[in-house]
């Protein structure tokens, strides 16, 4: 159901609407980034699979009819509203990019065409499930890129914002193209592969620190991960050797990492353990993660928490829900804000990929053979229209995208200039059209 | 039930304490933060009835032990393992300091004492939900200080991190000095008030501005408050001064807040409204409110959205989650943690409260008469002891512990010296001897 979970505004609207005639008017409404995050050249769209889960089963139930009608807002609606909220569902049709898409400012991410009252209520779930999951699967596309090929696994749930936001954040890491997260229940809903070994409180529960190591062992065989740093990292590292294989290896979590994964990688291979691996973790991000790239540490593999769950450096993201056009009294007409800083482009758009620009265009343009329309049909009149992909599908999507992009944009840093994203000349037509006739 | 929602690491630990026979000892683990975020001076302690709740319903179903029993992690693992998993609940007890307290560095805010598997498991759960709710209260509370008296409304569930954690944030955001929120679910779950009227949506799908302020005001009435800026700001705040009384006011919602605000109010007064108010909204922090609260501006009330939701500038809190004792054997053994910048303090604590500083003692000390000890018994032997706090009074309490404190600390910036707290003799006894035995 979930009708509630929206700003109240939605609803007065939705509420203002039927009293003025027009809550089934079609309306069409657009999902964008206003402008990428700082030292992004790209984000990774992430979320739809939430976003179309929430579509399909939105409705109100009687306890949230009754308690609107108990708010002081809606003293003064129309019973009619009451009334379309009891039996309102999603009956429109959604337009997409898929999961792991490298998408630019401006660009749709997202489309809804349904009646005014049911485009207009979603907004705000809409935008926060795909906006945080694309903050999320942008970031962890940098961690990776960072990595050079070393597999980087998330583990932020502790520092969501939410549990909840750990679930998804654990999906929308593996999307951008972690190798798996920490958080089990990810695991299990989304078939996201799960890591992790044990803590500092195993360690400390035990009398003594090889006590602990040889009984993990005991349990875990060959993907024993020893924390070595309880204590003291390199003596953690010795008592960890000295118990031999099985082990898949030893993971440092504080301190110097450089000096320490040099100094531990000596200590495994003295004692002849030289499969045994070295994962490093500790507020780790992008930047860090090059720095080691670059030199050449005898890591092999990240461990990535709090940076990645909450984007660190970019913790939001300039996502937002605008209205382009809408069917008034069998009339077309075209929207359009001009909003300081905060203008919009009328009409519903189609996003044109080349090789190595897009287009902006209109939905019924067609430019030609050559570019890949990106935004497809995924609800229609309400309906699914086939089965999303899945996580898996969406990671491996990305990493392909990702693959195709020109290396500049690629980068941790802001590429100049910018990846190019024109607008065709029928969209800049209807946009200096819209622009006369607005009425204010 | 929820027992899934965890690092993975958690589970394969608890197999390990199973398999040596630990996990039935009883733990002792405390949830603080290491160091307040920056330009704090205190945090307000938050998402105590979130993780009390979650502790009260913990247990895991037959899917997830089935999914477990799957995965590789756990086919060395013990059947008493998967049995110990069916039957789970929590039993033990919880100590924490009510919502709203403003804390320090190092306090438990919250304090586990429980048999180590159940202590263990919910550590991630409860790190998140504690941690996001005391990061988005103390972000409000810094907002509410800059207001200097204005009231501040959230509406920052777009851009909050999944949906759900726009529920906690209207939810947190209350406890630390909001009026209320925008999330209408939040004011259903925990009857936080909620506000709202229009978007620029409600506008845009009118032929004119005027036709939607008409029919805002038909449905509103004395709440009406006319969104100005979809085309032009001053422009639409005299068409919405043209229809007169009845109105709440306008929002501004872009441009340069300062000349707006003054422009509207003079506005709005030629047209004889001088009891209509002036909202403003936009990326608003409280640097920015602090600024316009000095200079006088025309400003009636502040909507703020992304950075409160976000915690903009400090999008994450360095909660953890440490076992400090443990009865193994019979004997009661003292645990710390050496790990560079991340050591720990042994022991079970008590935050004693003084009127001008705190003293973190032991948890059976009792240093007299006059202070005040924080935590308080929550859950006992599984079962709560009393009804928690509400919001309402969880923000009342806020409100009178933020009235105490000395002016310096509730100032936006970091205050020198920081807020004075001791550790207490015995405390400092304990470490010596615990860090002098501690056996690695």
């Amino acid at each position: 159901m979930n009708g509630l979970l929206t700003d109240l505004y939605q609803l007065t609207m939705a509420a203002g609407y039927v009293q003025a005639g027009k809550a089934r008017q079609s309306a069409t409404f657009e999902l964008f980034l206003r402008h990428l995050p700082p030292d992004r050249n790209y984000v990774v769209a992430a979320g739809l699979a939430q976003a179309v889960e929430y579509l399909l089963g939105f409705g109100f139930t009687g306890e949230e009819i009754d308690y609107l009608r108990g708010l002081p807002q809606f003293s003064r609606a129309p019973a009619e509203f009451f009334e379309a909220l009891r039996g309102l569902r999603f009956t429109g049709d959604v337009f997409a990019v898929p999961e792991g898409t490298p998408i630019f400012a401006g660009e749709p991410i997202l489309t809804v065409r349904a009646p005014l009252i049911e485009a207009q209520i979603p907004e705000t779930y809409l935008l926060a499930t795909i906006g945080f999951q694309t903050m999320v699967a942008t970031k962890a596309a940098r961690m990776v890129e960072a990595a050079a090929g070393r597999p980087v696994v998330e583990f932020g749930t502790r520092r969501a914002h939410s549990p909840e936001a750990g679930v998804l954040a654990g999906r929308a890491g593996y999307i951008g193209g972690c190798i798996g997260t920490s958080n089990t229940l990810t695991g299990l809903r989304y078939g996201v592969p799960v890591f992790g070994t044990a803590a500092h409180s195993w360690v400390q529960s035990f009398a003594s620190e090889t006590e602990s190591f040889r009984e993990l062992q005991k349990l875990l065989g060959t993907a024993t991960v020893y924390l070595v740093d309880t204590y003291d990292t390199l003596e953690g590292t010795r008592r960890a050797a000295a118990l031999g294989a099985p082990l898949w290896g030893v993971r440092l979590d504080s301190g110097n990492l450089a000096e320490l994964s040099r100094a531990a990688r000596a200590i495994l291979d003295r004692a002849g353990l030289r499969d045994a691996r070295i994962m490093v973790s500790g507020d780790l991000n992008e930047y860090k993660i090059l720095e080691m790239s670059k030199e050449r540490l005898p890591i092999d593999s990240y461990g990535v928490g709090t940076e990645l769950a909450t984007s660190g450096d970019a913790p939001r993201i300039s996502v937002v829900y605008k209205i382009v056009e809408l069917e008034d009294g069998g009339a077309r007409r075209y929207t359009l804000k001009l909003s300081e800083e905060k203008e919009t482009l009328p009409g519903a758009k189609q996003v044109f990929r080349y090789a190595d620009h897009d287009l902006l265009g209109r939905a019924d343009e067609c430019p030609g053979a050559e570019p890949q329309a990106l935004l497809a049909p995924v609800i229609v009149d309400g309906e699914l229209v086939a089965p999303l992909p899945d996580a898996h599908a969406a990671r491996a999507h990305a990493a392909e995208c990702r693959e195709k992009l020109p290396t500049a944009y690629r980068s941790l840093f802001t590429a100049t200039p910018p990846y190019r994203v024109e607008h065709s000349q029928a969209l800049r037509s209807l946009y200096d059209e819209t622009r006369r006739a607005v009425r204010r």
